[in-house]
């Protein structure tokens, strides 16, 4: 399925290729190379064996969409990938790989690889909204501008003060994440039915020796318990909704009867097929779409938390799909409010205007000094 | 993105075709060259301009990752699209095209082109499934079976009650999707803000034409009044949850220690990567993964109902992406289980047992005059 | 509970008298009575015993704490409260109350009961704000005002417009709502596994009868085929969604750089306890927090649907709660916006104002014709 | 709303009245006299305003449904609250009463000291779910027992492991709530925009005083920025899903044709009104209830995430019911766990007997070890 037009403009191309078949199918051989090394290591599998999976297995080799066709009758990737495998390697080396493990070994830690990588690219372009908010809002710490609840004019407030929220909701957003990601983005290696059967004792080292070399934690077989897949979706949710925040505001504040700040120019975005003038909150617009998809998503997550037994019927099979649409989702709103934070136009003259229409006067406070309590809720 | 991997286990081919990018682009200059044509027809635009727009235009000649591209950036498909078209047919004839019409009228037309496509497709797999229960459910309708309440054994019924139900429930969700399908799969065509400026009061008329053409049915401008799609989503999910009902029921009666019934065999489904004699219950698994994400995703449909004004900003461009969803969800559901249900392998033997071992005799009640009433409901 | 607090400002008092705890002890009782009635007459029970049942029972003797306190205990309203009307009516009449009967023919129908009821009065409230913003849309059918996509102006359109077409999808959301209860409130009379055993063979009879009695369609047992429930759910879910967008645009259009229309004064209503110049759209508060929460409880409806066997474990009891919850919101969120729309200040100086300043003319298209189409589409 | 009959199931009476009008007015009357002691130690009221309106308060003079009905009309609990306890203090006091202050300071601090309040009790039969887990996992840590996948007889586990993986997923659930409560119950105190205007520069250690006589962790105002409501509401999702988890094993365990183990005996529950027979697993009815509810309420939460600028409309206000629901869904399932962990039967011959029936040996790998790093994970 190449269907650029309908996924593209939620996610970043980088985060697209995280997830995309290349990096699936190289991780799962990955996966499998690390394992037999593991293996081998510690003398669960003869060291020649090993080696002759280490020599033989070439991602390369594998076409993407044949693959794809099997493993959706098979209703797993595992089952096509490590029969490719055992052909590509042959012999006895061939029936070596993949020993002791099993499809959830593969799909869960391919998956953890993957959310790793994501997070990088995720808090990098997070980091930038958050930043880009942050020293707007110590530039306007003390400009008066109208304060507004419920969509009226209330009383006054500094401008950089709604700001300085925003950047303090998504670093508290990313601090959840980063915590998730530490936590809970680890191996999954325990077999048939999740006991490390097979390993002749040396599980603990085995896994310890894959992780490493994997770039994951380590941890003991997660197998149906999911709480860990539910802190990180829960965790781009909440992101996502913090980013939504951001965007709602500043298209809000970009109304023509408002007009205090708006969404810097970028060629070819914005526009409209049949109104030249119009100068649309394109960024804003990505960041809230994400912001109505993925509270779905995350209930759609915590529904496959009561997985039956010791691997779950549907549940488990459902969490991929939706764990990546809300990385693609989360990269899409961050780089484009990225974009939209850091060349955010204020207009000063609008903010004077509209906070002397509301006639409230224009104490604000102490908002220098919440703004300033705010920025410091995150170390950076 | 070339997702096979991630994506392909929960749609059929022929669905994830009604989506593709060759889809949606042939839709969208269908669109423009319909518009053309019953602008001329009506006067609005001269008929040699339709007449070299019809000849220009080629969907063929665009390459859809560039369009993709551009399209993410422009927040909107139709701006390039249209930029393409433009070029491609030159001139005047060039400048007419899309001449009134905006980017939401070629977005919701080619979204409700592609609902009826797929429609037709899902109604074939559903009626399938439909059939085969309703037909195992009648042979089956005086063989007295343990009933189970709240996953125990509680009084007899027979064997084919549970499949007539099922059957049932199955159709009630599709006739409320025929329903929908025939009331909310409508053109979309109003211009910049829905008043049909520009069309010279022949608004009616030329709407009437477009929609013939296109296959659709007629309909006022709909812009953000989003009930219409809200319908749609939500009859798909009452179908995947109906037909998850199915998948739970014929996943619990193969669990060993069951054994009523079970899953067909087809080859290279339903193996373990780490255990040759396990046979799971693949359809099913399907069937009930798509179950747990649907609710997720009619809340996010849900969601961007309180649209603002005349185009909603986040709202509305959330909602295609989880209609397709949707749909490739239903498509993989029902086609699992349309071989599930015309294959299920029954155990007489296995039905006997368990009744006898709850011990609770054979009145099946008036199971067999259920059955009728239950599969009379839907007519054919 | 006592939890006004918490529960009050979503729900019309008329509301919460329908699912209080009077009335389904008093429907529960009448249940039972009719069920004994109508075995009486199709000879299931002696005539005698009827009589005694009819006689004995008697709602207002039940305790409904004490009842709710043994309710949770047990899992199930039904068996405490038999118990209660068994003791109440005594000896052998009294053993033939609820014979035949299951604890889900009591919850279920007790539940349809109430849909009926709650049904009549969301259809008042919300054909209150239907028709007021069809009269306001035909009053304002040729006056222009700035038409608003992405949250930017965009082209005029007739100020009626936008009115027409939220009154439209809420048209359009009642009949799906209508369709909904006439097809899906039916009575449940299935039995302890919903085979009808005991009922002598005179099972269509003695529903047909029941179901009279209680004002519900007659109807198969349902037992496990939640289809019905979740189409009155999503019905409920689109409702509220489409009230929420009349709120969402009053809100917009209550702003204070626009100011084109503004909710009625309410005594009491819509105050600050901080600022008394204040004068916040509560009424829109009201109708966008139920449009919040009301996706997600159409969700947790949906994720009931593949219910277990002839009965589920967990999703069947998770509904009432929920489906309860939606009738709630939409309760409050109608009522809210009869009195909005009934009273709605519209602006005129500032519609001028704000059209002026767009720059974009006054060409409002066809959009009288289009009120005309849309409000056409709704039969009364 | 007198509504036991409906919500008493789900929730613990403790939990109930956490939330109930009683303890809702109390902490909004200790918040106003902690406010006025407050402002009265850092000099911004006189203190024998303060004394006269610590003197004054009286909860128990509040009518709640007086109140309640008040409130639903003003759209907000404070407006209310505030004129009745100014009346009751009279004279200067009485105005000096709330000053600098607002309805959402009242409105979010009383949750959060429900909140924490909430938080104590969920801890304990949480973590009594959590002992009795694992007290049995440690005793069944050698048990040889058929393992699972896909509900199919799969590999040999040791019976304990899959109690030790619930206990570790329900622990990690804990530790996520624990730590959203210690980030985020904090106090809100910034008055009418979020500024702390008029507290004449003490804000910061008015607040401190607050918070700390209040019982909350300190922290700037957080107005808009709901991201720990957010924390507290996934973390309780996540909860549910895990308790979710243990209910759906041992159902699934309890199945007549499986018998490894049951809920144990509790006189009144478990019943059923039509077949004496039955001994129903209703303690996990109740917790999968739950979690056939929760993930659609995180999504309400979540949704109301990007709130407009200082105070949102319908997003904020739709929060608390929505947490209150969750924190009274997570006490009814941890309560009705706990008695089924600690009383869990285990009928150790099913098990022998149905992993012979497997045919799979009894090699349960590393299990032992396995089952004590799971246990080892959540310090006590």
């Amino acid at each position: 399925m190449s269907d650029l037009l309908r996924l593209r403009p939620a996610a970043t191309a980088q985060m697209i290729a995280v997830f995309d078949d290349a990096a699936t199918i190289a991780h799962g051989c990955a996966f499998e190379v690390a394992l037999a090394r593991a293996q081998a290591a510690h003398g669960v599998i003869a060291p020649d064996l090993a080696e002759a999976i280490v020599v033989g297995v070439d991602a390369a080799r594998i076409n993407p969409a044949a693959l794809a066709e099997e493993a959706a009758l098979a209703g797993t990737l595992a089952i096509p990938l490590v029969a490719r495998l055992r052909a590509m390697v042959g012999g006895a080396a061939g029936q070596a790989l993949h020993r002791s493990a099993t499809s959830q070994d593969v799909a869960d830690t391919v998956l953890m690889m993957q959310v790793r990588a994501a997070h990088v690219l995720l808090e990098t372009d997070t980091r930038r909204v958050h930043d880009a908010l942050a020293m707007h809002a110590r530039v306007h710490a003390d400009r008066p501008a109208i304060g507004r609840t419920l969509l009226q004019d209330a009383m006054p407030v500094a401008f950089g003060l709604r700001l300085a929220q925003a950047a303090r909701g998504i670093g508290d957003a990313l601090a959840m994440l980063d915590t998730a990601v530490a936590t809970h983005a680890v191996v999954q290696l325990g077999g048939a039915a999740g006991t490390r059967a097979g390993l002749e004792g040396k599980g603990l080292a085995v896994i310890a020796q894959v992780a490493d070399t994997l770039g994951l934690a380590r941890a003991p077989p997660w197998q149906a318990r999911r709480t860990g897949i539910a802190a990180l979706g829960v965790a781009l949710g909440i992101l996502i909704g913090a980013l939504g925040k951001v965007a709602r505001d500043v298209a809000l504040l970009s109304q023509n009867g408002v007009g205090e700040a708006r969404e810097p120019l970028l060629a070819g975005r914005g526009g409209s097929s049949a109104m030249a003038h119009k100068r649309n909150p394109t960024g804003c617009q990505v960041a809230l779409s994400a912001a109505t998809r993925a509270p779905g998503l995350v209930a759609s997550l915590l529904a496959g938390l009561p997985q039956e037994q010791e691997r779950g019927l549907g549940g488990w099979q459902a969490e991929g799909p939706v764990l990546v649409d809300l990385f693609l989702l989360a990269s899409g709103s961050a780089a484009a409010l990225a974009f939209v934070a850091e060349g955010l136009e204020v207009d000063e003259a609008a903010i004077v205007r509209n906070l002397a229409a509301a006639g409230v006067g224009d104490d604000i406070g102490e908002s220098a000094a919440i703004i300033a309590e705010l920025l410091g809720g995150r170390k950076d």
